[in-house]
């Protein structure tokens, strides 16, 4: 079958949400998603990109994809979080994902980014050894923390007054 | 005392570096820090800054500080990262940290953040309790994976032929 990557333009923006829902369902929160094609496509291909998608293509259908964007370290500098890395389930182990990641880091190795972050589950243990043979480190001892849209509004009311 | 939060200006990032190696002592990684001021002022205020900053000032002197910038959920949209909340040590428990917070969340709920989110040390219990009390949710199952200046040139390097 015939690879192809390229970044993703606003008529891609289709298939990435397929992607992406495809993504939580494995991630076994599928209700989770809340965002639509008209988001994304206002979001990443306005005036300020909110982020940048790679998507791989097999034979010109859209099989996988990567978004990330840019952080910023405050003790390495500009930094790239790869936020989403999928591929569709019946198109894994053919390498896709592994050539998604390598282009990833080879971007941010070429825009002089200091790191790359991004998060697993714990149990997905596959995808933790990858990383690791990639020479990524997995932290044990730092938990991600988030307020949702909910508690973020019930927080700033409650805070109003002070 | 007499506490006042405001955005950060450029001649501010020589007291923002010093508490960001506060932080890493704290952290119990002092060598970690490799960013300077002058990286901190191009970084932080150029035609796309990278991040934004509040300073909280007790008399006019600053022991505080909250860095944030613009992440992407492909569940949520445009979201929130808090990289650092700092307070240098011997102004806590006077609610600087809290002010600091407090005020980063209303910035995200006026401007139309989905989520906020940030990372804490395990160990961090103190911390991990206040973020419960305000609504958030500490993760037990994601695990934060990155990979470094050195280990993505060499996967680079390694995968330039393929």
């Amino acid at each position: 079958m015939n690879l192809k990557l390229r970044s993703a333009n606003r008529a891609d923006m289709v298939s990435v949400l397929k992607l992406i829902k495809e993504l939580a369902i494995f991630e076994k929160e599928p209700e989770a998603v809340e965002i639509s094609e008209q988001t994304l496509i206002e979001d990443g291909f306005g005036t300020k990109p909110l982020f940048h998608v790679f998507v791989a293509e097999l034979d010109e259908t859209i099989v996988g994809m990567a978004l990330f964007y840019e952080r910023y370290s405050t003790w390495k500098g500009k930094s790239l979080h790869l936020e989403d890395l999928i591929v569709q389930e019946k198109f894994r182990g053919k390498g896709v994902g592994h050539a998604l990641y390598t282009k990833v880091l080879k971007y941010a190795y070429n825009n002089d980014y200091k790191r790359v972050a991004w998060e697993v589950l714990d149990w997905n243990k596959v995808a933790i050894d990858y990383y690791i043979s990639t020479g990524a480190t997995v932290f044990d001892d730092w938990r991600i923390a988030q307020i949702n849209e909910k508690n973020l509004k019930k927080f700033v009311k409650k805070h109003f007054e002070e």
